[in-house]
């Protein structure tokens, strides 16, 4: 099969497209699906980097798939080969930068009807962090305020259309005209300009001085440590960046909350929580198919661009998911 | 009427006891209770050091009652003068160490009828910080394992108790052969000597590598970073003790873990979720009731041996609570 494998881990020059790949086989519990769109994300270069772990050589990056079943491992009852799924692969796995990949079924679930593949392959990674950090961890009530970081990213653009489904006031970032009039579509209360205005300062205004509810970092680094500022008492915030910050309990003690560690990719590395992934999938299909949940699809790319698209992605070029057609 | 007044900050010598000190005046959510009894607490000899912040001289401390309503503020509807109440009062506010105090009604209960008031006051102050920590931010199911640190201390041996009594199978960790006993005595499944061995190795150990889904952290210091190793995948832990710990993020997540800080005094202070407060009293007050919850007083002393008890609360040489007697 077609396949986009890193040859070792280091920069986008890894990465090396190879026509005659071995298919993949699937185990007991496998769906072997044939890869019609995968989404690029984050994780993706990080993997390449070697930053969670060395990883035997060749291997393939991709992990957000959309495509048609072709095959069942010996222990699968929940699909049949023909069914049109997606799924977020496991971390650990070979991804869907391919032309097959093997997801576990516990994982995947049934693709959104009324979206096509390239759009459903943007969701589910992204999906799955912003509702698992604003539903199952930070429990966001109707009624609360959320401030969600970077309202026009990938994770960003999702957790602000489900906070905003839940019923909450909805408070996100974005620095440019662009990303800011994208978040107004995505129906953010208030956009908070954070290249003219100090995000706290604005965050405190809006809500009086009492912070929000619900804070949910996607950026890490200075603003992590501001967002603690932005809690309010009994607040929860929840991260998906990494940061070694000496700040969480001299900002969080007093104000008795909570910091939530969101890493979705613990169900596909851990087996745990398998089937609230595909819960939440088939959740999501359904948001989807009634357009309260619309994935943005900023690029669509062939197999051969995904190294430059890499290189876009670590300097925060691109805006909206960048989608990799496969047929 | 009589009170134990603080002249100012500093060591246990700022103690005075007087026989003349002015009563309060009930506000008009206030009850005034004459007091029949008073806990200490560790946050007694905070507050009276300074750490939680300056406080005009001269006040008074003690932050567990357990009396009978002499008086009703204007806005008071849910007590009468006579009814036996408990409560964890304001920590912002004069404490109970006096023959008289002031409560928000928000804040208090009826107090279980089957313990004295002895027993009624050893209970408000830990189990609130227990409860909340246990039940309403970590959400501790039926068989999810628990570590709780130092189950024979004053929140300990109480977390230990509503553990046991949720379902879940209990760790705890107690140093001498006395304190041991108690843990055992209260419920726990599993007692480590952690002067004997190391508690992480001892928890994974039980655990079969696993961890725990919620770890509460009484101690601090060295006991919260080794803590972080203890938590499961998915798991929370809860710390009642300030930390400037830089092993949170490292140690958490990847596991996708929650910490949670938990601070009883947000509702005295904020006047943030007092209903919630006086809800939970009146359920302890019913678990005390049936004997699912007992209370460990250690000591009962007079109003003129309390500057000696913070000595001994601050050298950690008292087991179970210390309780002033004043009628």
């Amino acid at each position: 099969m077609r396949a986009l494998i890193a040859n070792g881990h280091g920069g986008a020059e890894v990465l090396e497209l190879r026509a005659d790949h071995p298919d993949p086989v699937p185990e007991a519990h496998d769906l072997l699906i044939e890869v019609h769109a995968c989404a690029l994300n984050p994780v993706d270069t990080k993997i390449r980097m070697g930053a969670l772990g060395e990883r035997e050589a060749p291997f393939v990056l991709g992990f957000d798939v959309s495509g048609v079943v072709r095959a069942l491992g010996s222990d699968v009852t929940d699909f049949d080969v023909g069914d049109e799924v997606y799924a977020a692969l496991s971390l650990i796995r070979d991804g869907a930068c391919a032309d097959l990949v093997c997801v576990d079924a516990r994982l995947a679930a049934r693709k959104p009807r009324r979206i096509d593949h390239v759009h459903a392959a943007a969701l589910p990674l992204v999906t799955l962090t912003a509702w698992e950090a604003l539903f199952d961890r930070c429990r966001l009530g109707t009624d609360e305020v959320a401030l969600i970081h970077a309202g026009a990213g990938g994770v960003g653009h999702v957790a602000l259309q489900l906070a905003k489904q839940r019923g909450a006031r909805v408070l996100t970032t974005a620095g440019r005209p662009e990303t800011q009039a994208l978040c107004r579509k995505f129906g953010a209360d208030v956009v908070i300009d954070y290249r003219e205005s100090d995000f706290v300062a604005a965050v405190m205004e809006e809500t009086q001085g009492l912070g929000c509810a619900v804070v949910f970092d996607t950026v890490g680094g200075d603003v992590f440590d501001r967002s603690l500022d932005c809690v309010a008492v009994n607040g929860r915030m929840a991260t998906i960046v990494f940061n070694e910050s000496t700040s969480i309990t001299p900002k969080l003690f007093a104000k008795s909350a909570t910091l939530h560690f969101e890493f979705m990719g613990v169900p596909g590395i851990h087996g745990v929580g398998r089937d609230r992934h595909a819960e939440i999938l088939r959740l999501a299909a359904e948001f989807a198919d009634m357009e309260t949940l619309r994935p943005h699809v900023g690029r669509v790319i062939s197999l051969d661009e995904v190294a430059a698209a890499h290189a876009d992605l670590e300097a925060g070029r691109s805006i909206g998911k960048t989608v990799v057609q496969l047929r």
